[in-house]
Order: structure tokens, then C-alpha cells, then sequence
């Protein structure tokens, strides 16, 4: 009987990434049902064949290079281009897989965690251009994002060579006194708090769906002929919250397991904080938007304007989960509603772009507040940016007006100024990225379906018939 | 490396409250389901709005107020009338973040917990009130629900103060002879055996829900001129039975979640006894509700009545989860499939309550019978209320009929008395509160929603267009 | 404060029988689904109604002797056979529960593991035969499968009395020099690798099906006059991919909660390496079908073939899952889809048997591949057989063609030969009984309904109406 049996705290932290693992997995259902809600139903299955996909190539990718391209030693820019000889590239796994048993599994736990994260960033674009996109080009930009434009970000901001990461020991950082690393040898070198990935994730995800949808252009009958918006109603409100409880619940795993552990001293708080935080910040702003969308929108008591407050409320909060006071989490899910519905508004009737789901501004829009949140308003006490108030000559903790300021130092900028680089480089990287990437696929006839496609549907076009018989 | 890192226990409760906690979070989406089945197409919308209200709700009123309502010192009646200086009231949380670090962050997580907990019970009346309540009369019992009867029930049969609390500390309580509380200073000082809610959580929603039900009265057509009760199916089976299961998977954390710990002694026996008590529970009462629909009922193998069975089943098992053995969870599930057919029979033919989907029989009249089952059959070595045989001079372990009797004593009315309180004071309390509530909210016509809309459906009316379109 | 209370292990292994285990109960919602999806709108609740029967049949099953069967001292063949006088068969969890406080609980926390698994296996069969079998029919065969032909099988693969079981320390085993058990006294002793079920669940409910769905006859209208197929949709492509997606979830339960453990050194790195090989394998067997379908199927980019494709890599892995590289699993996925796509063709084209969610291809053909994948391809190193290379005789360790021959021995027949011989037992004892069982059900007249009632739908005929109304 070994029921005595001391427990490793490794294993532990093994089976927090597994249960945390899975519910963020569980959010590729989520986003699957709420975009097909979203579209016609005519469109539906093509809808949820790209979400599938979405998970079969992003699994490949993930282990083929995706994993090694994030988080092998790199230069601050990506991994694999400061490989030291003693050790191969982590292609194929092969160097997690070595060390399976020594680290009691841990390091392929965390490839399964950031797997189903990688999964989440590409799936956002495939809700924004919804109903008219083709699969070649779907396809091509799935591969670029899954494989190039988001593992480079997640180099950036947690591996422990990126030049905006916390964890960084690398190219950036130098030691500090106290022999912490992550300190700051050019003034955003203590890193940025986006502990969950309001920026990686989603704001990324967010910014390639602006682009593409801008590029492959609005749906047949979505603005009249003055550029006036159409309704175009989903088929099934149903699907849409039924998808809007599975992501809210899978935010359960995507923030608190973004500690990567409980073992080590402190990481369960930071879990159970993450978990308080989340649902606040949801929880408001899904109020916020459906008391907006009755006052100054469509003037309806809105189902799907309250599913995309939750889900604005939770993008917000993803960055600085772990390091916000409740208080201030009902501020940010508060705002966050705000600014996803002057977004929405704003890309749909002055942008004329059409996103039947709205990912554009509850992901990227929101992601960008998120990082920019946590900027403002971590707690000083809270803030776990690897430097150490008054030896390291630069550090201050806490946000830019909170931080504490008894030393007579200047707001933070050392924290804003992270966030409002993050924000930057992923807009510009992403940005220009998909841009490209948008326009290549479009003069090449790949982005697109047809005219008699889009309007016969694409699912008896492509896919053997309607989803829904009798 | 820090496999060897001996773990927390604190850290694995946390990890065992977060998993719980978002499988009981998880039932939201069930209860959603199940009511949006159980409706007609045209008001899905409506009820998905308030299912989303609900969580939202409920969640700031939680931080806002409820817990520390619930769980600060009070007087055995509510929290908070006995703070004693050193400390100030739970508000927004303010307490339970203070001592977050120190508690590997314990008391943010029981916050999680407890906030599914009390989503729950308000999510319950929504479906009995389902098609014709309107949203200012569903905003106003919501509220009262969450922010207040709910709560101080909490507090009495779960907090270290509550007077029929088995934690009991406080008012109530005098430390006995061995130098633990919970002992008895008046006949139901031991306290309830409702371990997981039967009572707290089931009962008092379906309290409510009757008479929110019987008050707002029948759907239009649901009762002919002699007020004989006509056929009036929801629209979709499919959706009924997805929420049923999603409900028995919420379930178990609902029941095993409710030892609120893993690493203390003893702990992870009860929680597993509550998976195996909760199955066996759930699945006979199934059978037996199928059963007694073909034979008494309306003679057809039917689906919803499968899925209120097991639904029955598990509300039954609920109060006595961890302390029954299985073989008399098998008896509490049938006898709760029995009593949910009786109820349900009574109150639609004889009582001429319109409840869309049972919620009075299921949450109220099992709720109720899942405390009694508790005093009546708690196994004598699982009565985990505090008291010692032998030391104590009135301790006497186990149910009604089956406590040791070797010493001579009179049936155990001690276990049984709380669980008869228990139930008539949560009657008397969410009753008399929800009489007056919802009387007030009539005459004021805030309660129910014209004819007009009624026919046309809420969705049309209210939520900007039907649920689902083609 | 206990936050420093040092954790035991045993708790923690319950904890992760939980989680695993919910997971692995949820994929009865997405067998659910999936089959419902596959049927024509008109026998929609008939569908659900025997996936809610198969769980409440189960659960009392296996509380009431199912697991004594499978668990119980025997002499390899059946539990219960050997007991010893000092125990009492485990029949309605008595010896389970009395062990219940001493084990933490462990011994009730691995019966609803077991549950569920069992629960699994023969909800196969129902998908297979829907659409036109009748109750009685399902009753008997849900009954016979659940409690004869499912826990024999686990016993000789699973117990620590099986004759093909590498726990195996009774009958069949002798003592090993170096003290370990499972060792080889006839020349399967070794056991075979089937680590989560590829053939003890799936195959065993694949063969059933295939049974079932010949003997039962095709749906009218499945086959023209000359035995060619014609199509027949299923009437919701969305429930399919929802239900497909829970399953893939349920299997992050199944297969790495299949260690059974956390606690135990290694186990947590058998459990991560499951969710890895888990992972990729359905990865890549969702593409292989898809693209096969497209190229010699149908001609589309089909839905349906996506999810079985996934379905197909997830089953073909179960065996291996912890003990082949992900490399391996990659091939094993790919090799399960093409296999899929050749046995599905085969069935409906070839045998002229209507299944109409293609079980027998999907559990059947794949697990029987998963089997004899694991004999193949599993790693020397992660051979978790009990023999010590170089100190028993005949122990050689890894798959048929990668284990490690420096020693000049053959080809590792003495793993594949288990293999080769699980398959060909789970076919020959599935089979058999299901054959006499399924005929005498059919010359009795209880295995199928009316062609009236066929062709009426059976939602209508016994079920109380259709299962979605507007």
C-alpha cells in the first residue's frame, strides 16, 4: 500500500496542465459552435470542417517545429538560432521526448498546453472571414499563422530568450544583483505581463482576422448598395451560446493554467486569483454589452451581443489575470465591453468590413486593451517581473499610475512602455505578415470562393450536401 | 529541477476547487440547454438571456455581498452581525485576497466554488417561469434570490456560525467535551447532514420556483377552459438531453467538489464515496421515471422523463452523497424517481401549476426528500457531524433507523430533527420571501409579459429575431 | 493551518480517477450526439434515449457484479472463480466500500473509472444498429454485453488474474527471478500491451456492432434492388462535430487516465506521453480520411469523414497511447485512418451491412489495428511488461521489428504473439456470443421494429412524438 507516499510536486504540476490542457482543447468546440451559429446555415459545415482542421494541422505543426520555433533557444527574436551543439533542435519533439521520464512528463505536458493554445490563435480568423473563404486559401493562411506569425510571437514574450519576455536569461537580459535574471539591460528588458496571452493569442489571432477579412472583402448582401449594413442573422442563436459557455469554461483552464504548475510556492494562488479575476471581468462585460446594444445599438435585449461581452470580458483579463486585483478586473471586463462595442460598431459601419462573428474586435481589440490593462493596473505586490525593488537600480512594481511611487520615481513606465511595445510589434508583425500573406492569395484567385458558390452555399457546393436534413 | 518538491496539500485543494468548481460552472450551459429545449422555438432566445444574466449576476453579487453574507461571522442567522473589529466584512472580496498568498490563495478558490453554487440556485426558477415572465420581474427575483435568500441560508447550514451548521463554532455551539464545536447546546446543535445541498442549493431554487410558477401562472394554452393540462412540447429533445448529461457531468463536482479539499485525512474517501453514491443514484432513478412515464404517465418510452429521472436522482443523492452506502443511494434514487412522478403529477393536474420543465418536483420535492434521506439513512461511520459517541451525552451516529442503537437509545431524532428543520425552515423562509416578492412584482406588472407577446413569442418581440433562421 | 500538511499520493491518484474519469463519463454525450447526428431526424430521441439507458444500465451493472467480474480473484479466465474464503466477492461494491477509508478511497474511485469505461463499450453497439431496432432487442443484448461479455474480456487483459494481463500474479504467472509477477510460464505470460482499451473497449463493442448491424438487416432504403448503397444523411452535420469533439476531449481521459495514477514514479510520464501520442494520431487520421474520401470516397470535402477519421486515429492509439513515440503514433494514426477508409468502403460496399455511424470500422477495425500497433511499435524502453531483460530468459522488450535484438534473439514474437492473440480471442468470444445472441433475439421477433414503424420513425410510434417541434 504506498498511500503514504510522498507526492512530487512535478507530478502535480503534470495533472494541473492536463486538466488545464483540457478545457482550453475543449474552447476549439466552443469556437466551432459559436461560428456556426454565426454563418448561414447553408455554410455550416464548411465552417466546422475549418475548425477541425484547424486542430489536425495545428497538432502537426505544434510537434513538427511550431514547439521548437517558440521555445528552443534562440537570440530574442526565435528559437532554434542560439542552439548551443550540445543539444538538437526540438523538432518532432524529440528533446521533450528525452527528457520524459527525468521530468516526470512535465515537458510534454507543456507541449499539449501550448498546443491547444496555438489551435485557439489560428481559429479566431476562420470565424471572421466565415462564408465566403476558400479552402486553399483558408489552408495557406491557417499554416502561416500556425506555424510562423504566432510561434515568433510567443518566442517574444515567453521563452526564456525573448527580448519582451519576464522569463528571459538570454540575449536581453543580464543578471541582476540578486542574482534573478529577466532584469533590464534596454528599458523594456523586465518584460511585459501578459501572463495568459491577451496579446500572443488573442490580439494576434485578432489582427490576421482584420486583415483577412478586410482583403477577402464583405459577403454577398451584407451592405446595400450606399455601403449601408444588412442584417445577415446567423442560423442558430443556440449554437452561439451553447459555444460562448464552452469557451467561457475553457478560459477556466486557458488562465489559471497559465501558471504551468501548483507546486512551486505561490503558483496556486496566482491560479485561484487567475479564476476570481476571470469570472469578474466576464461577468460585467457581458452586462455592459447588452445594456450598449439596447441603448445605442440595435435597441434589442441581445443574445448575441451578451455571448460577445463575455467573451470581450474574458480576452481583456487574460493578460493581467494573475496580477489584478478584483477591483480592478471589473474595471477592465468594464472597459473591455466599452471598447468591443465602439470596435464593432466602428469596423462593421465605418471600416465597412464584414466579420460575422465579430473576432476582430472581441480578440484583437480587446487582446490589445487586455495587455494594455495590465499595464496600468497590475498590483505592485503582484507584479512578477523578475526584478527587485531597490537593488535593481531601474525596477519598479505595479502599474503605470499604481505602482508605488514612495521612492519618488516617475509613473511606470517600465511596465507601460512593455505593454505598449507588445501591442506594437504584434500588430506590426502580425499586421504585415497577413497582409501580404491576404492580398498574395487574393491576386492568385485562391482566397475566394465564387459568386454561384457563396450563393448556392458552400456546403452543398463542396461538401456532399446541407448539414441539417429531415 | 524541482521534481522532488515535496507538494502543498493546500496547493492540490486549490487544484481539486478549481476543478470542481468548473465542471459545477459547466452546468450553467446544462440548465441552459434543458430550458431552452424545453421551450418553444420562439422564446429560446429569451431564456438563453437569462441563463448568461444569471452567471453575470450572480457573479458580482457574489463578490459584491453574497459571500460575505454567507460565510463572515455572524450570529447563526446571517454573516456579517458578528464581526468583531479585527477583522472587516468579506466585501468584494476584500478579505479573502488579503489572505491569498498566505492561503496558497484556498479562500480565492472556495469563492469560486461557492459562486457556481449560487448561480445554480437562482438558474433553477428561470425555467419553471420559462415563456411568459418578463425580464424586470426575472431581474428583481434573481436578485433577491441570489443577493439575499440564498445566502443566509448558506450561512445557517454551512458556515462555523450557522445554527444548523455541522461547522458550527459560534452561537449556537459549545466546545465539547473532546474539544470540538459543532456539538449541541440546543437539540439540533450537531447539525444538518446536507453535504453537498439537497437543501441549501436544489430545495430552495425549486421553493422558488413554485412560487414564482403558481404566481406568474400558466402559459397561454397550457390548460383548457376546464383547466385540463394539454400536450405543450418544447422544441427539441436534442438540446434536453445534451443539458441533462452536461448536468450529471456538473454534477460530479457538484457532490465529490463539496469535501472542498483533497489533502486533509479522510477527504478523498468521501469524495470518491460521492462519485460512486451519485452514479448509482442517478442512474436508477432514470429507470424508474422511465418506467412509471410508460406505465402510469403518458404511456411512452419517454425521453424527458429519462432525463428528469436521472435529474431526480441526482438532487436526491445530493445532501447525503458522502455519508450513505451504495446500496442505499440505489433506495434514495428510486424513492426520489417516485417522489419526482408523484409531485410532478400533483402539481400540473392537481395543484394547475404550469412548470415547463418540472424544476418544482426535480429541485423542490427531491431537494426536500434528499435531506430527509440523509437523516434517515447516514451510515453511523460516515455521520461526519461532530460529536463523540460515548464522550458526548446525547452524540448518536448515523440515520433515524439504522444509528447504533447497542446503547440503548431512542431512534436518532437528533440527525433526523435537523433534517426536518432544515427543510421546513428553508420552505418557510425562500416561501414566505418569494410569496411577497413575487406578489409585489405582479400587482406592480412587472412580472409577466403581455399576450401579445406571448403569442408572438419573446424573441420577435424583445430580442431582435427569431433564434434560428435558415 | 494545514497549507504545509505534506500530501499523500493515493489522495492525489483519486483526484486524477476523478478528472479522468468525468472526462471518460462526458463521452457519453459525444456518443450520443454523434449517433443522433447520423440518424434521420424521426428516430432522433430513440437514439437518445438507449445512450441514456446505457448509462443507467451500466452503473447498476457494474455496481452489481460487473466489476466483481472483471476484478474479483479468479483463475484467468472470470473473476470470482478463485476467491480465497478471507474475501467477499465484490458484488455491489461491498469489498470496495469496506476498503474505502483505508485506500483513500482509491478502490471507489476506480470502480467509476471502470464505470464508464464499461458504459463505453456498449454504447458502440446502439450507433450500428440504429434506426431500426427495437427496446427489447437493445435491452437484452446492452445487458448480456455489459455485464458477461465485457468484463470476462477485462479480466484477461486487465486483472491481476489474466491470462493475458501484465499485471497478471495468479494462474498463468509465476514469480520472476527478480520478484516481479506477470512473468512468462506459457508464451503470452509476458501479457500484451493494451493500455487503454484499443481492444478490450473498443473492438470488443466494434465486433458486437458488426454482428448486430448484419444480423439486424439494413435501414429500408439503404440499398437499392440490385444491393447498391443510396445515400442516407443523417439529419445534423453540427451534432455529428459536436459529439466528435467531446469524444476527442473524453479521450484525454481515456487514455492518460488509464495509468490509473499519478502519484507512482513514471506514471505521470505515461500519462503525458498519452496525451501526446493521443493527440497527433487523431491529428493525422482526421487529414488521412479526409483526403481519402475526397480522392476515391464521395469526391468531397466530407464532414462526416473528418470525424471519423479523428475518431479512427483516437481508437488506433488507445492501446499504444503510452508506450510508443510520437513518431510512431503519427504512423499508427495514419495507417488507422487509411484502414478506416478501406474497412468502411468494405462493409457497406463488399458485405452489403448498414452501419449507419460506421462503428464496426471506427472501434472494430481500428481497434484491432490499435492492438496489434502496440505488438509492432512499442518502444523497448517504454514496454511496460514485468520482465527484466537478461535476467528472465525469454524477456525481450519493444515491438516486433524495434525491439532490441543485441542479444541475437528472433523477432519479439512473444509481444505481438499477445497481440495477434487478443484480437483473435476479442473476435472469437465477442463474436460467437454475439452471433447466437443477435440470432435468437431476430428469431424471437424482439431484435426489430415494423416496417410501419420504420418507415413512421420511431420518435412518433413509441417515443410520444418528434423530437424537435417549432
Amino acid at each position: 500500500m504506498d498511500a503514504g507516499v510522498v507526492m512530487r510536486g512535478k507530478s502535480v504540476d503534470v495533472m494541473w496542465l492536463m486538466f488545464a490542457g483540457s478545457l482550453v482543447f475543449f474552447m476549439q468546440l466552443g469556437f466551432a459552435l459559436v461560428e456556426a451559429g454565426s454563418v448561414r446555415a447553408k455554410n455550416t459545415k464548411n465552417i466546422l470542417l475549418k475548425n477541425i482542421l484547424d486542430c489536425c494541422i495545428g497538432a502537426l505543426i505544434w510537434w513538427a517545429w511550431g514547439h521548437a520555433l517558440a521555445y528552443d533557444p534562440g537570440d530574442g527574436f526565435m528559437g532554434m538560432t542560439a542552439m548551443d551543439g550540445a543539444h538538437a533542435p526540438n523538432f518532432f519533439l524529440q528533446a521533450s521526448f528525452a527528457t520524459n521520464n527525468e521530468s516526470h512528463g512535465y515537458n510534454m505536458a507543456i507541449w499539449f498546453f501550448q498546443f491547444v493554445f496555438a489551435a485557439a490563435a489560428s481559429t479566431i480568423v476562420s470565424g471572421a472571414m466565415a462564408e465566403r473563404t476558400a479552402l486553399p486559401g483558408y489552408l495557406v493562411y491557417t499554416i502561416v499563422i500556425t506555424g510562423f506569425i504566432y510561434p515568433v510571437i510567443v518566442h517574444w514574450v515567453w521563452s526564456t530568450d525573448g527580448w519582451l519576455s519576464v522569463f528571459s536569461q538570454g540575449y536581453w537580459a543580464t543578471e541582476g544583483v540578486d542574482g534573478t535574471y529577466g532584469s533590464m539591460n534596454f528599458p523594456l528588458g523586465g518584460g511585459v505581463i501578459d501572463f495568459a496571452g491577451s496579446g500572443v493569442v488573442h490580439m494576434t489571432g485578432g489582427v490576421a482576422a482584420l486583415f483577412g477579412a478586410a482583403i477577402v472583402g464583405p459577403r454577398v448582401g451584407r451592405f446595400d448598395e450606399k455601403k449601408k449594413p444588412l442584417p445577415m442573422a446567423g442560423h442558430s442563436s443556440t449554437l452561439v451560446v451553447t459555444g460562448t459557455f464552452m469557451l467561457w469554461l475553457g478560459w477556466y483552464g486557458f488562465n489559471p493554467g497559465s501558471t504551468l504548475g501548483m507546486a512551486p510556492a505561490g503558483y496556486s494562488a496566482g491560479a485561484s486569483r487567475a479564476v476570481v479575476t476571470t469570472t469578474i471581468s466576464a461577468a460585467i462585460a457581458g452586462l455592459v454589452v447588452i445594456l450598449l446594444e439596447k441603448l445605442l445599438g440595435d435597441h434589442t435585449y441581445s443574445v448575441g451581443a451578451a455571448c460577445n461581452g463575455l467573451l470581450a470580458g474574458l480576452v481583456s483579463i487574460t493578460a493581467g489575470c494573475a496580477s489584478v486585483t478584483p477591483g480592478f478586473a471589473f474595471l477592465i471586463g468594464l472597459m473591455g465591453g466599452v471598447f468591443y462595442f465602439i470596435s464593432k460598431e466602428t469596423i462593421l459601419k465605418c471600416c465597412k468590413v464584414d466579420d460575422p462573428v465579430d473576432a476582430v474586435s472581441v480578440h484583437g481589440t480587446c487582446g490589445a486593451w487586455g495587455v494594455l490593462a495590465a499595464g496600468l493596473f497590475s498590483a505592485p505586490e503582484l507584479d512578477y517581473r523578475k526584478c527587485t525593488p531597490g537593488q535593481d537600480e531601474r525596477c519598479l512594481k505595479g502599474g503605470l499610475f499604481i505602482a508605488n511611487r514612495a521612492d519618488g520615481q516617475s509613473p511606470n513606465w517600465n511596465i507601460m512602455g512593455a505593454a505598449l511595445a507588445e501591442v506594437a510589434v504584434i500588430f506590426c508583425w502580425t499586421g504585415s505578415i497577413s497582409l501580404i500573406m491576404f492580398y498574395l492569395l487574393k491576386v492568385t484567385g485562391m482566397l475566394r470562393v465564387s459568386a454561384e458558390m457563396e450563393a448556392a452555399g458552400m456546403d452543398v457546393s463542396k461538401h456532399g450536401g446541407a448539414a441539417y436534413e429531415s
